[in-house]
Parts: structure tokens; C-alpha cells; sequence
């Protein structure tokens, strides 16, 4: 028969055995903590009517949309998982309650140009709080907060998440009399840390933006301020009384700022900064991002915001809200590359191998059946193999025990046990050898995901 | 601003949070048991390349796929994870180790006619024991098993799994010397429950597959075999020696009987059926149905079996395998449609709902974290709304506990906590506290998702 060669398309993660693991365990932290926090899970579909998918229209996204006709229907992938979600509450509205949590991982699809590290199939993580009118400032400290948890749960340790309000970056745009000029601004003072501030100056005295020599320099020593949380809002309290809007987003970001601390995250792991704007128009008050403090290059890996209305394309219902996504194949990626994953953590499909040395397997799957009622994963092992072929499927597997049973053992009614790491072998009664077992399992499931 | 009506494609579930909670509990379900089965998880991509997905060609589904083309792409979505599990183990063949056994809970995609309780997305959940050469039947008892394990856990009683073996039934009709005509005689055959014997026999007989009245009875006679399990297996046994095949699959029918025995498979929950036969010429050993007792309408809920090339069209490998897949997302519609969710297992995002009393909201945040820290689902209720209304809100999440810290209690140290089922409210201390909402908790976790 000729054969088909197999292959993954580019731009799709397919992992192996071992890695998928440690992809699950990510996914596992990841839905415990969010859970913890009083989010609902949802799962909506991923292929929606591409008029729905695509009642906000335009934008960058759109020439990477996986759109097709089927039938009748004009459909299409979805890109992200806040359309969905602005659709699902709109259409659910009657039924949820607000403020309505709900966290959500679940595949998208962008058609990016592939190159390496992008993927054109991956996870976002997002959790969202919508209120209905109305949405309390403590959701907005509340959510980088469920960040902080989630990656310290994971073991990541050198990251920082950055706070900035857009109100306060508005406001002060809005003092200069510069509030149709801020969107250029805004998107040329990003390029600060690429470009440096000499250039940025230039850009926006320049032809395009034409903003005067005195109001670039305002704009740089804005964006310039730098220290702790405490100096740059003091610093910014020097810019108060001049716009009602810049008053408003300090206010709201000193809130911000001491909900964080009441909620338990460390200093050092939030920053006030000035620099953050996020792209979309759509964010209002509250911005996010989160660096990897060693791998700037990175880019942001958990970035989200405020926004005031979610589902306007939707409904005339006014809902606010405040949400974040963690992009989480990329940074599954990323912490590969950069040898994060922490290798000590078992990732064998089982934690004992059951090796039967008699032609019976019934004392075997006995056996299975016992530790499989304890908690152990237990596989079993019932082809017909030599003993070194065996031995070596277990190597090859990772599996930290073997179990052998021949008619001694069964006969004695002990187990014998091998711990493929110490290379210890012991033959023990049933309950001796599950406590073995049970003990060296808890030690290795100590570390986390993440080693830095 | 214009709207665009919020709609959800037809034959894509989309549940609300109450019901997507039960569905992520038989998921966890799914996952815990096939866990502790020495299954590994795997997650393949939604779309692949058309020719690597329809390398196979032809058959009933592929008017059903979505395919679509993007850029110079011919691509298609899944429509099942059988495929995909073939391409993804003749593609990474020398990095795993045979037998190779991985579970997938995924979406799939089938382009049925949209109607009442069928899908065009829908969650397969499926097992598969892959060998490298050769495979134990150890396997093909150890899969149902672990199914009758499954929908145990899950609460599912009324239930039976039904086995059967191709090779006896390709070796009957061998040794009647009908093998040319068995997939019509088979097809024919499984009318049988839907137009009786009678009809069965006169299509048998009839011009197109031309059998003589002696073979029509010989077949129906043998179809008709019923009893238990011990009395299937002995009159079965009256057949032997016409035919090498039929013997070999008597044998391993025996074996498998037995086997699932051991494994502590009640035998009022599986049963020997001649009639099963799956569809799929793949199937080539033991096969399996699985009948809800009470709602034989639905059909079969799980259904699998063994097979002796998995990925003939990727790889010269010869690839033998035995698995079973549950179709999810029906199974979930039919729970409800029969009222068998369990409706007083909690379903609300959260086990505590926080109302603070006080403006500084951060004596609650730091309950909230202590809570949290100690494993309840806790959600603080930032709001500023009358009384009646944030307790309305807490009634219609349905959480169990409500918690109001006010100065006095602050300044007491006490927390007042209401139990919204029983409505008696208590003002403990936070350790009294906590045990008391983690008693009631565990209580209410007790029962099981599916009740009958």
C-alpha cells in the first residue's frame, strides 16, 4: 500500500509524552487557582459564524482568520476568547448573574506567517470579571493578584506585573491638549525602550505627530518616572488638578496599588509603569502586562485591562469589566527554550509498572486493582516479552517502581518492588510496599513546574 | 450602534455555568480514571493537513468534513481522534515506547444534519492500547474495565457492556462457507432488533444475498444465542473445530470473560453478544457496546475494539491496537434530556461568597486569602449595592456559604457565616468557622454526578 507521509502542520504544538505532562500540570494549577478565586469554567464553541466572530470588525486580526464557507454558512475560528465571551454573555445575559467570573482555556487560531516560537494553533487562559452597569475597583487589583498566585503556584519566581491606568495616561494627554494626538503618542513613546528617547523625541516634533519641543519633553520626563510604587505616585501626585480624567486614573491606581499589597503580592512583584499603554483602544482604566524579569525579549506573557464595554456589538446592556489572558503555548515554549520545565517531576504515564512473571495474570490484576483503589497509577504489563525487554520498557517509560510478581511472591503473599531510581528492591507485604511507594511518590511531586 | 444578534451555531453545545460544572466533573472523572490506568494524556491539533487526515479515504464522513483551504492549504478539522492518534504514533514512532497507551478528551467535527441531540462539535473521550508487532489480550479486557470503572465513578448503574469477537463471527460464516458475503449477512443481521427474525431471514434468503433456507436458519439459530455469560461461552463451544478462526476467537472471547472477572467487572455489566458487530471492517478481534439499560433508543454510549493496524496508511509498521471512545457531548445531552445530573452536587462558581461591611475592603480580602489558602472556593463581593441586592445575587449563584464582615466582627475577630441551604447563621472565630464551612462542603460533595 503506499503510504501517506504523516506530518503536523507548522505552527501547531504537538507534544510528546513527556512534555504534554508538564502541560497538563500547567493546565491543572492553572484551573485550581482560578477556581479557588470563584471563576466558573466555560467552554464555548470554536468555530462561530463569522458575521457574529466578526460584528466588531477590521483590525489586525482578520486577514489571520480562519474563515470557510460550509454549506451555506460563512464561518470562522475563533481568535481569541473575549469575542466569544462578549457574545456568550450577551446572548446568556437573562441567565447569569452579575458580576459574572468566568475563566476559560481553550484553543484559538490566527493564521500568523509561521516562523519559530509562533503558533497558529494555541491556548489562551483568560479569566474575566463583567459587571452589569457597574463594576467595583477591587475586581481590578483583584485579577493581577490571581496572577501573581497563578504563577507562583507554578514556580516561576523573576517576574514582575506591570500596573498602569489609562486614565491617567489620557488625562495627562488631555492637559497638554493633546487628546487626538494620543493614540500616535502613545504608540511612538512604546518604542522608547527600542529606539531610546532622543529618537522618540524626534518622532514626535516631527512632521506626523508636530508636537512642539516643550511638549515632547513634558511627555518624556512623564513617561521617565521611575522608582518605587510609593515615588511614582507621589511623583504623579504632582500632575493632579489639571485634568479630571488624569485625577480619576491616579486615584483609581492608588487603589489598585494598595488592593495588590492587601491581597498579599509582594512589592517586587508589581511595578506602577507609566510605559504600559496596551494597544487596543478598547482598555479604559487599568492595564496590565507581566515580564519575565531574565527574558525580556519575551515580550509581555499575561497582559489584560479594563474595559467598559464589552459586548457593545452586541447589546445596548452597558457591561464592564476587567480581565487578563495568559498566551500559555507560547510560554509553554518559551520555558522549553530557556530549560525551565522542572525535569525531577515524574512524568511517566504511570508511577508503577506491574511486571507478572506467571502465566495467570489474575494475581496480577489483583494486584493492579488494589493500588489502582490506593491512588497509585498503576499500568500492567502483559505481554509476553523477555525479562530484559521488560526492564527496558520501564527505563524507556520513566515509570519510579516496578513491580514483579512471580508464585513466590504470591505464594508468600509479598510484593517484590524496585525503585528504578535508588535501584532499592525490596519484598515487602502489599501495605508496606504501597506505603514505600506512596512516600517516594510525595517526594517527588514536591517541586514545581517551573525551576528558575 | 448597530447590533448583530449574539447567536451560537446549531449543533455546537454551549452550556451555561451550572451545567458546564457538571460536565467539567465528568471530565475530571475521565481524566482521574484513565490517569490511574497508566494512560498518558495527549493533545493533537484540531486541524490537519486534508491528505494526511483523509489518507484513508472515502467513507461515510468525509461529505461530513470541514475542510477549507487557507493561503495554499488544503486543511480539514478532526473528525475523530482515531487519525490523529494513527498519524501522531507513526510520526513519533521512535520516541515512545510500545504499548503505548494514551487517552484524548477532544473535539471533533462532523457536519451531520443539524437536529435535536446530534452535534457538529462534540467531545470524544477515548482510550487506545497501541503495541509494537503484537499485543496481549490482556488488553482487550483490561478496556472495558476500565470503562465499567468510568461510568461507575461517574454514578452511572443501569448500564451493560456488551463484547463480542469478529473472529468468531467471521469464522461461523467461514465454516458455512459465506465469507464473501458476511458484511452483508452481518449488515443484515443487525436488523434484526428492528424488524425480527422473520424479515431477517426472507432478506437473507432474498435475491441479493442468496443464502439457502438451511444457512438462513443455521445463522439465525446462532445469533439467538443468549444465556449468561458461562452459558454463551458453552454453547459456542459446540461449534468448535469447524474452523481455525472461529476457535481462535472462542478462545480469546474466553479469555477476555475471565479476565474482566479479575478485574472486578460484575458480570451483570457485561454480557457476551453475538450481535455486536461494529461497522468498521477495522475491527478484526474483540468488540465492544455499551447500552444504557433503561434507554436502549440512544444506542451505544461507549463502543471500541480491537484492531490489527492502526496507522497501515503512515507507516509499514504493523500496529495492532485495542480502544473504546465515548462520545461526550451526547452522552452529556442525553444525562440532561433524562434528568440524571445530579442536581444537588454544588454547581456554583464559588463555596463562599464574602460581603464586606466595611469601606476598607482589605480586612476581607485577607479573610478571602485565608479562606482561599485552605482550599475553599471564595469570592469577594466588591459591589457597593443594598443589602437585599448583593444577597439576591448570592441566592441566585447558589453558593452554599455567605460570609459578612463588619467592624463589629473585625474588631471581635469573628466571622458570621450563613448557611444559605439550612439558613441558620453562626458567628465563630475563623478557625470554627472554616471547619464548620468545610464539613458542610464535604457533605455536599459526596453523591455522584449521574444519579439513577
Amino acid at each position: 500500500m503506499a503510504k501517506m507521509t504523516p506530518r503536523t502542520l507548522s505552527g501547531f504544538m504537538e507534544l510528546l509524552p513527556g512534555p504534554q505532562q508538564q502541560m497538563e500540570r500547567i493546565m491543572e494549577t492553572l484551573r485550581e487557582t482560578y477556581t479557588l478565586y470563584g471563576f466558573t469554567p466555560l467552554d464555548t464553541p470554536i468555530i462561530e459564524a463569522s458575521e457574529v466572530l466578526l460584528a466588531k470588525g477590521g483590525g489586525e486580526t482578520e486577514k489571520q482568520i480562519y474563515r470557510f464557507q460550509k454549506g451555506d454558512s460563512d464561518l470562522a475560528l475563533r481568535f481569541d476568547l473575549t469575542v466569544p465571551l462578549a457574545k456568550y454573555v450577551a446572548l446568556h445575559y437573562s441567565d447569569l448573574s452579575f458580576p459574572f467570573r468566568r475563566y476559560q482555556i481553550g484553543k484559538v487560531y490566527r493564521g500568523e506567517r509561521a516562523q519559530r516560537g509562533r503558533f497558529r494553533e494555541f491556548y489562551q487562559a483568560d479569566i474575566d470579571i463583567i459587571g452589569d452597569g457597574k463594576l467595583d475597583i477591587l475586581s481590578e487589583a483583584e485579577i493581577p493578584s490571581i496572577i501573581y498566585q497563578v504563577f507562583t503556584r507554578l514556580g516561576l519566581q523573576r517576574f514582575q506585573i506591570r500596573v498602569n491606568n489609562r486614565k491617567i495616561l489620557n488625562g495627562f494627554y488631555a492637559s497638554l491638549g493633546l487628546t487626538e494626538k494620543s493614540q500616535d503618542i502613545m504608540r511612538t513613546v512604546d518604542k522608547l525602550d527600542k529606539i531610546g528617547a532622543e529618537k522618540v523625541s524626534a518622532l514626535l516634533t516631527g512632521e506626523e505627530i508636530g508636537l512642539t519641543e516643550a511638549q515632547a519633553r513634558e511627555i518624556l520626563d512623564f513617561i521617565a518616572i521611575r522608582g518605587t510604587n510609593a515615588e511614582v505616585l507621589s511623583a504623579l501626585a504632582q500632575y493632579q488638578g489639571r485634568s479630571e480624567l488624569f485625577d480619576a486614573g491616579l486615584s483609581e491606581l492608588t487603589t489598585v496599588v494598595q488592593y495588590l499589597s492587601a491581597f498579599g503580592v509582594p512589592e517586587d512583584h508589581f511595578a506602577v509603569d507609566l510605559t504600559i499603554a496596551r494597544g487596543l483602544d478598547y482598555y479604559t482604566g487599568t492595564v496590565y502586562e507581566t515580564a519575565m524579569l531574565d527574558h525580556p525579549e519575551i515580550g509581555s506573557i499575561c497582559s489584560g485591562g479594563r474595559y467598559d464595554n464589552l459586548a457593545e456589538y452586541y447589546t445596548d446592556k452597558q457591561l464592564p469589566g476587567v480581565g487578563i489572558s495568559i498566551g500559555l503555548t507560547r510560554l509553554f515554549y518559551v520555558l522549553g527554550e530557556q530549560k525551565m520545565l522542572n525535569e525531577h517531576l515524574n512524568t511517566a504515564p504511570a508511577d508503577v509498572l506491574i511486571l507478572p512473571m506467571t502465566e495467570d495474570l489474575s494475581p496480577a490484576i489483583a494486584l493492579a486493582t488494589r493500588l489502582r483503589a490506593a491512588g497509585v497509577r498503576t499500568q500492567l504489563y502483559g505481554e509476553q516479552k523477555k525479562f530484559k525487554a521488560k526492564m527496558n520498557y520501564a527505563d524507556k517509560l520513566g515509570v519510579p517502581y516496578v513491580v514483579f510478581l512471580g508464585d513466590d511472591e504470591i505464594q508468600a503473599g509479598l510484593v517484590a518492588c524496585k525503585d528504578m531510581v535508588s535501584g532499592e528492591q525490596t519484598k515487602l507485604d502489599f501495605n508496606a510496599t504501597l506505603e514505600r511507594i506512596q512516600a517516594g511518590l510525595n517526594e517527588r511531586s514536591q517541586g514545581k513546574v517551573i525551576v528558575e
